[in-house]
């Protein structure tokens, strides 16, 4: 068995965001699909260790941010690679809340998707959250950031808490 | 809320391919996602009315073939809008049988990964097929088909089945 054919399946790259009574928080997840069209229902697998699995557990809902291609690397380091239980990923970056109170994305994106959850997997090291879309908009005709070109052009990686994470 | 920003969700394009007995087929997905990485687990949503859908019940494993992005429009009509309950899709087409006996193209595909099912998720008009990848391999440096290749460069559409499918 090679696992770097797991390399070969394409993903996009994205901010999901979530709250806790004050608390918002974000990390970023490239593991973002549709599951059914009618209705609209969106699957994401969190790794269980990451702060925002415990905010979308308590919000039971989420913000998808699609990312901007040209979103800076200081930006993933922040929302990526550190943790939201040691610094307010938030403070200084342009965001806005949702109907459902989680933080919207104004800068670095492109569209969003908020997602009621009805469902969860558990499957191991992370939770499936599932959950039909009940807002969405598109904010910029700009490229999406695909994993692709984070890792080919951007020269990005991994945390070890990805879903796709392989032990080089 | 508007729909379209469901398109800027990034995906590759796969050929689902499994067996039931002597009959094989194979369908066109995009919804395919790793969702852990110890072990290597991956998802595929599939459309309860596709015969796919019927033979990964029986076999409780499938093969993801990834498109290469050269793939021709007559291979993908093929197996994305025509029905294996009607035409045996595999006619003509190289492949041969993993060790689970699911069918590995030999063609138009750059890796495989085969699975075997642990886990089901029942989303309304679609399954969600979890399992453990059991093999995998690369066999081709070729560039993998994007959904958004697909739509832009290809002129291709999703068929009603998909969970991408959004009425015009």
């Amino acid at each position: 068995m090679n696992p770097k054919a797991l390399h070969k399946i394409s993903y996009g790259l994205y901010a999901i965001a979530a709250r806790k009574g004050d608390r918002i928080n974000g990390q970023i997840a490239n593991t973002v699909f549709q599951i059914t069209s009618k209705p609209p229902t969106l699957a994401v697998s969190i790794n269980k260790e990451n702060y925002t699995h415990e905010l979308i557990k308590d919000s039971r809902s989420f913000v998808v941010n699609v990312l901007d291609r040209e979103t800076g690397m200081v930006f993933i380091g922040r929302f990526g690679f550190k943790c939201g239980r040691d610094i307010d990923k938030f403070e200084g970056i342009k965001y806005r809340l949702s109907l459902l109170g989680n933080p919207i994305l104004e800068e670095n994106s492109i569209a969003f998707l908020e997602v009621r959850v009805e469902k969860e997997v558990d499957v191991g090291t992370h939770t499936i959250f599932i959950g039909e879309v009940v807002d969405a908009d598109i904010v910029s005709d700009d490229e999406p950031m695909t994993y692709a070109y984070y890792h080919m052009v951007k020269k990005g990686r991994a945390p070890k808490a990805a879903p796709t994470y392989i032990e080089e």
